[in-house]
């Protein structure tokens, strides 16, 4: 089949003749529709966490092999949770979708041990499987993962009372997605900080977006009862740690490394007695039905789509600066 | 009166005729019995918070004026909050002694513009003033300030089951002091991590201690439900966060700022979706409570006592290597 696979000598590369996969017990064998390019992809392909195989963990498909019985039947259009949980460790005995995101021995779908979605097929557990509604296109549904994992900020329930002020700091693909489920969250004011206006206007007039300067950090200084924090940078976390109330809650929802020139600072954290809660996992269910309730409009975000043969020239589009979403059309019918 | 000051321009000297405090309205004047040093003094002489005044803030009093019919009478032995809340502002409004203590209006004994303890009177409000019971001894009670800063952490209410595995990170008085706190707390095992032999053999023997070293972070990764920063260092947050199981609680105790050399990454809070907790105020009453009931016995961690006419020999000393508590004793009668 085609894919366009990670190779640890050549780098990224679209191969005619990749293996298709077989489908083992308990998995069901999905033909991609469509693949979204996320940052991690492309931080991947400079040799992050040491990854080979197929790229990519964004995808809508549709099953065409399955277990006898299975619920959720062949021809089924789906979306997929990217962990793979070893279902033997003591956290997966533990259970529970967010214990089971946390196993130790988990991998994850072209991340960790798992070939990814840049290809005609994949397979993937059929508990990892969620049906989409008709009415989600597959536009939609290839954005279901980093939508999910907008939405674990609701799951983590970090917003605690209707008169909350709410901000998020970035404003690359999830900062906006952040800030598109926020709003429909209760809050009494919402604000995105960003450095870039032309992404900051995709979102809807009831946003306040402010472009980050040197004087953002005191003139919002001590007034946010919530900040989520995607920009991944340095100064990003000090911006949150200064705009935040006493007591108030951070999320993080990116990593990031300080580097020699960067200066980082726990005092704000500390003396404000602020709770900083790292944000992972996606939150599935939640990102599916919003779209299904025509919740979230997640087209203006799209910048572009390739057929999957052109991967290589999608990948290089994705990391030019001020692109949004770059997806993967494997099946034009 | 003797007092030992921070001047802007000589830094912390010893003067005979300072002036005596008066007592304003609401206010008590205190005779100071003893006072401790703490490393927050040390950094003020270095010129931090730019701090000009009697330094000092921790301390045991006997109050020799206060307000008619007030509930404290003279010659009642009391400590004292050190957070001075203008009582005016929309946090104080919001009532509650957190809300106090994060006053943006506040000002903090020996810290922020309000003269401290290392003299021979001060003044607080009576609302800051804890009465002590008589089984509390001086040299006890000089100790209820950082004692209540470690109890902060049992208020934050951080430890949620009785299996527990909880670490404390740092060997200094603070850190110390918080592992002899939450000995009394539920947990399975209670492991205090430090770079001091010498200083982590004054914890009892039911607390495990680990030596620092590079192995520490491996050896122990994935471990901990709930670690305490107390060591104030970029390396003590990234071993908190490596030895913390995934979903687990890190609470920061101190402060610190990255230098050039240090190297500070978020990775393993937000891909373990780790709660951090600031921790700055102190709970008096719990402190007060525990030295009453003989669960935690403070007095190893003297290492000496020094009267007020000696305190710039008692600073320099507080600042040697090895050294714990030093104490200024004010009355030797
Ligand atoms: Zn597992
Ligand atoms: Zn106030």
């Amino acid at each position: 089949m085609l894919a366009y696979v990670v190779d640890a000598k050549e780098g990224g590369v679209l191969r005619q003749n990749f293996p298709k996969p077989k489908r083992e017990p308990g998995e069901a064998l999905i033909r991609v529709l469509r693949a979204g390019i996320c940052n991690t992809d492309l931080e991947i392909l400079k040799g992050y966490m040491g990854f080979q195989g197929v790229l990519g963990h964004e995808f809508v498909g549709e099953i065409v092999e399955t277990e006898q019985g299975a619920s959720l039947p062949v021809g089924q259009r789906v979306v997929g949770e990217i962990n793979l949980a070893c279902n033997d460790c003591p956290d997966c005995r533990a259970g529970g979708v967010v214990k089971r995101n946390h196993c130790r021995r988990r991998t994850v779908m072209g991340i960790v041990n798992r070939n990814g979605t840049f290809a005609e097929f994949l397979t993937l557990p059929v508990v990892n499987l969620l049906p989409l509604p008709d009415s989600v296109s597959n536009e939609e549904a290839a954005f279901v993962e980093p939508l999910a994992a907008a939405y674990r900020i609701v799951e983590q329930n970090v917003i605690k009372c209707p008169d909350a002020v709410v901000g998020v700091i970035g404003d690359g693909k999830l900062g906006l997605l952040i800030s598109l489920v926020l709003r429909q969250q209760p809050h009494s004011r919402l604000v995105a900080f960003g450095r870039h206006a032309d992404k900051m206007a995709l979102l809807p007039a009831n946003v306040e977006k402010v472009l980050v300067d040197e004087t953002t950090n005191d003139t919002f200084r001590d007034q946010f009862d919530v900040v989520v924090e995607a920009s991944g940078s340095p100064s990003g976390i000090m911006l949150a740690g200064d705009v935040a109330r006493p007591l108030a809650t951070i999320v993080l929802k990116t990593t990031c490394a300080t580097g020699r020139d960067d200066s980082f600072n726990t005092a704000p954290f500390v003396v404000k007695e602020l709770v900083i809660i790292g944000s992972r996992c996606g939150n599935f269910p939640m990102a599916v039905g919003s779209l299904e309730r025509k919740e979230i409009d997640v087209s203006p975000l799209l910048t572009r789509t390739y057929p999957l043969a052109e991967a290589p020239a999608a990948v290089k589009h994705a990391g030019q600066k001020g692109v949004l979403k770059i997806q993967l059309l494997m099946d034009e019918t």
